[in-house]
């Protein structure tokens, strides 16, 4: 049978079946990532290891947690397991991208890639997705006939796979347009808030028709998110960022500021395509009001969560909760 | 929420409720495979349409049906799913060991890396690997207190990625012992067998404690398979095997017909670290004989599967079956 070693790990704590006060929570889910990273089996601690010596900011398992608070303003157990599946879901991501666009640098230390080759790297990849849908099937659901979270997981990470595929199959289209830029940030960012805010959802105590407002509700948490990402990649310096900045137009990924910007300044088409330096592709972003009309789109979502929040069912501690990451999600 | 049409489309056929015959069902599996990938959603079809101009031999898909013959001598429709993906999720393993060897021809076509490029191949591999996933997910279980197959995959899959990396690791290392490339080969083929035969056996009416008799018996088959692709690799033709032969040399990969003939030979060693064309290798592995060697480690763990079968409970039919298989998969 399968070495079934690295869930076992999960399933030793004590508070296997106590519920939890959301800051407990996350600092529990925090624990359980470097745990898992730190004991994973030795063919690949090395590499697990390197990746749990920086951590991400934990969005997404804040988000999960959030959505899973209880009337009785906990979450359970299931919710950690839950949120680390999710994080570990988007390390294998950042893993896979950071081998996709050669990056060297990633949460401040270097890239599995550069550190252990680009094979490596994929397969470990690879190992995350699978450890991290491990985890997700192995919580029961909140009620005998409910929904099992990894039964939902699934369908959300196809779509990031196709956002991933659409960013790619779009580099350097100067020609790509703001819808389509818009279905491809949804796939590879706002999916996987979906999944978190899906999977946080079923082990809550809210009614099951309130599923589709929480889920629209992570998707608008997911954009806002790829938004501000996306102005901060102009913006913003390395130290800040921890990861490269000025690195979408490096890579030749069209983003929302330089959709804008080329609309306003028409010159900016052929300026870009005789050769421009990062430093003057940055000022005319910038000089043709890219970050602004971005930032306005942040607001535009900012409120349609809200509208959404104010219908949703929940506690005041989960809506002030979800507040709060929207409003980090949106500061650029 | 999130686009559900390739899951639509499964559950659309007729025969959702219907129980099949083996054949039948096989030949179903086939045609949903086919489905999933030429009505893939159109930023991948080109991708998912290039496999799906060639398929495997489907080992896997009728290992998985073949445990999942019923008492009725017919299988339901969930094992067809079930098999479907696990041909998608070793579709999926071959796209990214094809970018990791650069290998160019797989099942006689040209490589999804070589065609459209080493990114968006990675990427293709992680959508099918969810897909599978996804599809997995959905099986109902036989019986409501069952396991479900979307719960038990997952860590066979931690498993082949675990073997994967143990091959890469090891590239190119004369000193794996045959005991270091038994624990390679179980993680990086056989551990999918075991996962094909326990999603078919869920599927079964076999009395749960069988289970372990029937995984066991799926390992036995991966090894056996994996053993004789070894050999292969040294005497099969390229028209034949459908892929570069002696590729294992090639990149580096040390199997059991090598590692015998470096025991026998101990000449070999030196002459491989003074360079060896792959004629003058092959020649000296048959020469040691590696080939007879690992043919006669075929036999030993045909022979325990035998075993295995023996004391399984099911119907002589699905026996015969399986017997089939492990014939198939023996042959040199």
């Amino acid at each position: 049978m399968v070495n079934k070693s690295n869930l076992a790990l999960l399933n030793a704590p004590a508070p296997s079946t106590e519920r939890l006060e959301y800051d407990d929570a996350f600092r529990l889910t925090e624990q359980e990532i470097q745990k898992l990273l730190k004991t994973a089996p030795p063919l690949i601690r090395p590499q697990t290891s390197h990746l749990a010596q920086a951590s991400g900011k934990g969005i997404r398992a804040r988000a999960l947690l959030a959505c899973a608070l209880g009337r009785d303003g906990l979450v359970g157990p299931g919710a950690v397991k839950a949120a680390a599946a999710v994080e570990l879901l988007h390390l294998a991501t950042l893993i896979h991208d950071d081998v996709i666009d050669d990056a060297d640098l990633r949460r401040g230390i270097e890239t599995l890639h550069v550190k252990f080759g680009r094979k490596i790297a994929i397969l470990c990849g690879d190992y995350l997705f699978c450890l991290a849908f491990d985890l997700a099937s192995a919580i029961p659901p909140r009620e005998a006939d409910h929904n099992k979270i990894g039964s939902v997981l699934p369908s959300y990470f196809t779509e990031i796979c196709l956002g991933e595929i659409g960013e790619c199959s779009n580099t350097g289209n100067l020609e790509l347009t703001e819808r389509e830029y818009f279905k491809i940030i949804y796939g590879k960012t706002a999916a996987l808030f979906q999944a978190a805010f899906h999977a946080g959802f079923l082990l809550s105590d809210e009614p099951p028709a309130a599923a589709d407002i929480y889920v629209e509700t992570g998707k608008q948490l997911g954009l806002i998110f790829q938004l501000a990402d996306d102005c901060l990649d102009f913006i913003s310096s390395q130290g800040k960022a921890k990861k490269p900045v000025l690195a979408d137009c490096r890579h030749g990924v069209v983003t929302l500021p330089l959709i804008y910007a080329l609309q306003t300044d028409k010159t900016l088409r052929g300026k870009i395509k005789n050769g421009l330096s990062e430093q003057e592709l940055k000022a005319a972003v910038l000089a043709a009001g890219g970050i602004e009309y971005t930032k306005a789109k942040i607001r535009e979502h900012r409120l349609e969560a809200e509208r959404l929040l104010s219908i949703a069912p929940g506690s005041e501690e989960k809506k002030s909760r979800l507040r709060f990451l929207l409003d980090k999600a949106a500061a650029v």
